[in-house]
């Protein structure tokens, strides 16, 4: 028997901004479906404030917990920009200037506008590998398991694309979706059973206005067709 | 001088469907203007799968911590639905059939249709106070300082509404903010010695393509028009 190879992770998301509500998310979901694409569960995420302290204790708590810890948030020139320090902190690694990303960024400004706000972005923990950023120069980078990209979606989306050479990919949970229009209570007794009957499958219920969608997620795509054929086979209008 | 009155909030959103990427969130920017425009921080939010012991370890961790924590989702009729019962144990509160939500959900839908699966919705945490749900009936509630919500946006919404009436509400932090055509590391250093000067400000920057959105955020209105004021009368074309 086949063993299945789960790679599970987690994301941190980091800003202010996010909380107050003064900008709203684009990345969670651009990351969720992508990890799940590639085989790896997003088991966890938190949004966290701008905080040393509170980016410190995230790492520590989750770094161990998952495969990989994505972040997003901080990673900028200016005062509040404070996840890489708070990263290596954690890490108990120290800053340097990473000479190529310093390289990346006298390219793209020019070296006598690589001021002390833009060398920020070089100044990196010791161990970093550097993630691609197109959209302005300045990378993210990937240091131990975590991989740490910016806020701003097009250039988090970037980043993340590039951090794919570096990791490890497991099985795929697979999907399926039905949708019936019915509400939930009326089918919820024979989800129940079903569930019961297909342990490895996780079976999901999901009330719209008007109707039920019912998700079934499982490694085995042969369970995941007999529940559909089962649900699919009832007539509940 | 007036004591600042401060009313912190943490979010636990429950769900599978958003950690794999299959809902995209509508909640979040949601609850977390609304909280900011009530004088309620939002501080932490968790994204947890429908796992029962992922559940009780959050409500647990956070309840201490923060005057009020909102979830939502998982408090429908079907086996998927287990955020009732976790907070309770999470509680130590038992769960009983709560009078006043089964007849909700019979004069909703007829005495002869309230089913198994749809009573499920009216056994709750004995100290339950119930949120109204004009759009389905079926209540919210909130037990203790956790308001218990469904994860629908549009059920969540009324729920939330409803919940005002038991919470106690802080000093607003009022925000204000400047676009700038110019890029961060531009106005980096000026920003570092602006927010040294104003510590009682928190200053943010963040950039969009083509320039850089300054948030000054304070219970101080003064403060941050004193901010607005230096930063809006440099010229930084």
């Amino acid at each position: 028997m086949k063993m299945t190879k789960i790679i599970n992770a987690a994301y941190i998301m980091i800003g202010d901004e996010i909380l107050s509500g003064r900008t709203k998310d684009e990345n969670l979901n651009f990351l969720a479906i992508n990890l799940t694409n590639l085989g790896i569960n997003l088991k966890e995420v938190c949004v966290i404030p701008d905080n040393e302290q509170k980016i410190i204790e995230s790492i520590k708590e989750l770094k161990n917990q998952y495969h990989y810890i994505f972040t997003t948030g901080g990673i900028g020139p200016t005062h509040d920009d404070i996840t890489i320090d708070a990263i290596a902190k954690a890490l108990n690694d120290k800053i340097i200037l990473n000479q190529k990303a310093h390289q990346i960024l006298i390219d793209y400004y020019g070296s006598d506008n690589v001021n002390e706000a833009r060398l920020k972005m070089a100044k990196l923990p010791s161990k970093a590998k550097l993630l691609n950023n197109p959209v302005t120069s300045a990378p993210g980078f990937m240091v131990e398991n975590i991989i740490v990209m910016a806020g701003v979606p097009k250039i988090m989306r970037a980043m993340f694309n590039s951090s794919l050479e570096f990791l490890d990919f497991g099985d795929k949970i697979l999907s399926k979706e039905i949708s019936l229009n019915v509400t939930e209570s009326v089918i919820a007794k024979d989800l129940t059973k079903l569930q019961n009957n297909f342990p490895n499958v996780a079976i999901g219920s999901y009330p719209f206005i008007g109707g039920t969608a019912i998700v079934f997620r499982s490694f085995d795509e042969n369970q995941i067709r007999q529940c559909y054929d089962i649900i699919s086979n009832k007539n509940y209008e």
